[in-house]
């Protein structure tokens, strides 16, 4: 089976035009078949901020409004996904740019309003695999950002964390799927302050030992919910940590495993 | 040889959600294949002037600085383009956003400095079908924005007219194609307060009448010529008017003929 590498980047790349070029570079050089999923960085609060737009976040969410989802449909789909597929194209890497809507390939739902509103929010809730599928094999490498659609015209704000894995799920009966969260940190830290203390591998069982004894901060539990949801569907191989440990093989990084 | 129409609209459509909207319904409903190319309408300026970012106009031509650059492709690329694939989706046609950098479809160069910079402003130098091929077997349908790219890492603003029939002549030898020019008139008008006045046809000789005796408007000039070069390239048929062109067999408008 061929492997299929899914790799997610976050702000700390995207906010970053170096670290950001220096990445792709290294991207562009891995062997496809290969996706890129991409998040939105700050730009998108600073384009708000300078059209007016109020920045409404609660628990780390953004409240995705109208004229927000406008704000990051021109930044997530426009400005940052067209400029990373012109600098992969730059490196011979034949990017190609997708929202889920392009070609149908996620669909969501809208979030429903219990007691928050999260506005235009959406939820996967299908992946379409065939026609990435038959771009894959003529060499083409898609390109993700974190916007998708409902099928009934309406595009939604989703986060990026679960379109890679969502994807990555979607391949794991076609290709050996390995899925890569990118972010600041060398891991999942036993101890967040020290950049050694990277758990190297978290199964489900030290994972709930790791919960119960409070060793994993709230802003990555969700991440961690990512990984055991792609574990437990057949993802081969998911990894968390710098983007080093794509390229560097002496680099320590967290694996997550059944 | 199956026929592929290539179909161009502008701001007269994009600007107004209902007739957006009333045209991608009957886009959708017209058998593919099919591609789609769209221009940028007023909201590029609009939201420059939200960003307070000069708008510079030379000859009814943008100046594309960086911010500029910015500014359409998160406008076009971003907000136009991914709403209507979503609402082409939402109509079961199988939509796909590109820029000339996404896949590699559209290669241009950098307008050269004469006595103007028009900044990043690209002229088409190839047009890659393969990947576009392999799409519309698939029943995909390509929505192209009117930005391209220069294969070294930098999008370049350009004009959609060229693109449409770029794409045209691109396919001329894989296709029987055919290129709608759609704007806000009937067609070309012998007396341009008359909307009556449609010339049907239009052949290189009664062409360069209409230019010798002032017939024909400076702005009509550059689609015009972008017909005649689709023509003497093979594409089978152009032609300019409303976008009832296209659903109703009655209306009239222009054909240009070799």
């Amino acid at each position: 089976m061929t492997t299929l590498k899914v790799i997610k980047i976050g702000g700390n790349i995207i906010d970053d035009a170096n670290a950001l070029g220096q990445f792709l570079n290294g991207f562009a050089s891995l062997k496809a078949p290969k996706i890129l999923v991409h998040g939105g960085g700050k730009l998108a609060s600073k384009l708000a901020e300078q059209m007016r737009v109020a920045v409404n976040m609660i628990g780390g969410r953004r409240i995705t409004d109208q004229a927000t989802l406008d704000i990051i449909t021109m930044v997530y789909a426009g400005k940052i996904n067209k400029n990373i597929v012109a600098k992969l194209q730059a490196q011979h890497c034949n990017a190609m740019g997708f929202t889920g809507a392009d070609g149908n390939t996620i669909v969501s739902e809208k979030r429903a309003v219990n007691t928050i509103d999260y506005g235009f929010a959406g939820d996967v809730k299908k992946v379409n695999t065939a026609l990435l599928e038959v771009l894959l094999k003529t060499n083409t490498t898609p390109v993700f950002c974190a916007i998708t659609h409902d099928e009934n015209g309406q595009l939604l704000n989703t986060n990026a964390d679960t379109i890679a894995s969502e994807l990555a799920i979607g391949f794991a009966s076609k290709y050996k799927t390995e899925l890569y969260y990118c972010f600041e940190k060398n891991g999942v830290l036993l101890d967040v302050n020290n950049e050694d203390s990277v758990i190297e591998n978290i199964d489900v069982k030290t994972y709930q030992n790791l919960i119960d004894t409070d060793c994993i901060s709230e802003g990555m539990l969700p991440k961690l919910n990512n990984c055991f949801h792609a574990i437990k569907h057949k993802v081969n191989k998911v990894c968390i940590g710098k983007t080093d440990m794509l390229f560097n093989t002496q680099i320590k990084y967290t694996t997550i495993q059944k």
